[in-house]
């Protein structure tokens, strides 16, 4: 978490007009900055759609949706496909009057401010359990309370969820993280994983999520600039990271065991996303697209009661060595 | 909710002795009422596992288990019969020295108090998709905040899921959901129907979760004889209401598509539970053992993107005549 707040009002600093005192603020994206983070996500969510059809026979269905609260968004989705199950990368840019609670936890005084977000969301449930599913978020906001300077902010990061783990894999995914964060000071990398560890936590399961990656929020040190330069560069380092560990996986062979421990699994993804995801709670709250925002689960999942694997399996090994934070780079 | 908070102290009108002072306070279980819940819990608990075992060729498997932080329960499980694909009832009796957040929406003030409670709740996932999903909990509460008299209260209710409804069914469900209510005032059908209504609502999806039943809560009228008595009632008519739908429905033929529809609408069970439940909320947050909380999910589950039935059909005919709230006993 940044301990800088921008010193100077939003409206100096990014040249925007907000009406704070209408109900519906007006956009903000019609500053020079807004306008160039909007452009960077629609590139990005381009490369990402075109990256994952290169190696899939099936295509994106597009979807464009207006938010009757304001604003709206894109959502890219493709189902049954034959390496992506279900593969949904979603833009959206909203507008309200009244930020949600569940945006705001690092800045509890704008709840209820009039905000504006946008940001790229993407999540990939593959077929083959040999490969990691994996979620991808980019995003920028911005508050603007009646009574006090407007903030912005930038979040995202990326984590990776696999079923059977392969060191080497993961290892590429965190020296590929590194590399988004290097230019940026040297303890960034290892902040923003251990947030990663922190965040995409089951404390019900006490278990993470997967073997995390980057997770920050809350960031807009040193200026518009360097800020948006670090989102950029982990939305750039996001393909690079996932896309080798893809096409290295996608046709190990698999049989019965391995897809009922995928579905296993892909339970754990549906309880992070429903019960702890702060992303996920924020779109509902925040009366975003329903099925924008849950086309981040998985499309079957199962439950077995009380489930434990057998020791010394493969599924035993994900338990064991993987499910808990760790310092990869230093440890594999 | 009931207007009238005891005006004895809960030491006085149960005859406990607790030690609020403790971080770990001594059961109330020891005294006469509460061990005469528990007591009707308990013989419950049996009674709807026989009658469950009696239409099955699977039987429930028993897990006593301890809560660290004070209580246990025992949890019976039953998994892969040929009726049920899981169907899971849960006599849990907890104490702790601070009420979670989710216990008390009714009673902010008994937040963080030490507490007891004792419940049994239960979830039938059966298999075939013609019989409804169903639910059932009843539960005594107990909080003694350190700065005022203990209170004491009962909740609890029934509420039923149809995949494929029948007018029959809904109309049987809902009277004996009147039956259970009508020695206790001419109202109170109503109030505990309409409430469920409103509980068991997704409001993401602007659906019910189902047909609805009874819910209550914050149940303490006219002392606490008259409070058990109709936790009782309750109670009782949870098997007379769910049996005779489930045999009636239980050898309907079914195939690939209702299959198919059955896990596409566990997958909003699973939405309701996660995101919306306070019990299950009330369950993790109190550290509640994860496995006997999360039983109530299904075994599988699915979710499609933006899927919807077409026109009529037999699920379009849930969507259109059952997923909100209505008056079957006047409609029907």
């Amino acid at each position: 978490m940044s301990d800088k707040r921008p010193q100077v009002s939003f409206s100096n600093e990014l040249g925007l007009r907000i009406m704070a005192e209408s109900t519906t603020p007006a956009p903000i994206s019609s500053s020079e900055n807004a306008l160039a983070v909007r452009r960077y996500l629609n590139e990005l969510h381009d490369r990402i759609t075109t990256a994952a059809e290169r190696v899939e026979t099936a295509k994106f269905r597009r979807d464009s949706w207006q938010r009757p609260e304001g604003g709206g968004g894109e959502t890219r989705i493709l189902c049954e496909g034959s390496v992506f199950e279900r593969a949904g990368v979603s833009f959206s840019h909203v507008f309200g009057a009244k930020m949600p609670q569940s945006a705001s936890n690092v800045r509890p005084e704008m709840a209820d401010a009039p905000f504006e977000a946008m940001g790229l969301s993407l999540v990939f449930h593959p077929r083959n359990p040999y490969v990691p599913t994996t979620h991808c978020n980019v995003r920028f906001l911005v508050a603007t309370p009646p009574n006090g300077p407007a903030h912005w902010w930038f979040g995202g990061g990326f984590d990776l969820t696999p079923y059977y783990p392969f060191d080497h894999d993961v290892l590429h995914w965190h020296r590929t993280a590194r590399a988004a964060c290097e230019l940026f000071g040297p303890g960034v990398y290892g902040k923003y994983k251990e947030w990663c560890d922190r965040y995409f936590f089951l404390p019900h399961r006490n278990e993470t999520r997967g073997v995390g990656g980057l997770f920050f929020d809350d960031f807009n040190e040193n200026g518009f600039a360097h800020s948006f330069s670090f989102m950029r560069s982990v939305g750039d380092h996001f393909l690079p990271a996932y896309m080798p560990i893809l096409e290295r996986r996608m046709l190990e062979p698999w049989g019965e065991r391995e897809r009922n421990f995928q579905l296993y699994r892909r339970g754990r993804y549906v309880e992070f996303n429903l019960v702890c995801d702060r992303g996920t709670l924020f779109g509902l709250q925040s009366r975003g697209r329903t099925e924008s925002i849950l086309m981040s689960l998985p499309p079957l999942a199962r439950w077995d009661y009380d489930w434990h694997p057998e020791p010394e399996t493969p599924e035993a090994r994900l338990y064991e060595q993987f499910l808990r934070p760790r310092d990869y780079l230093a440890e594999l």
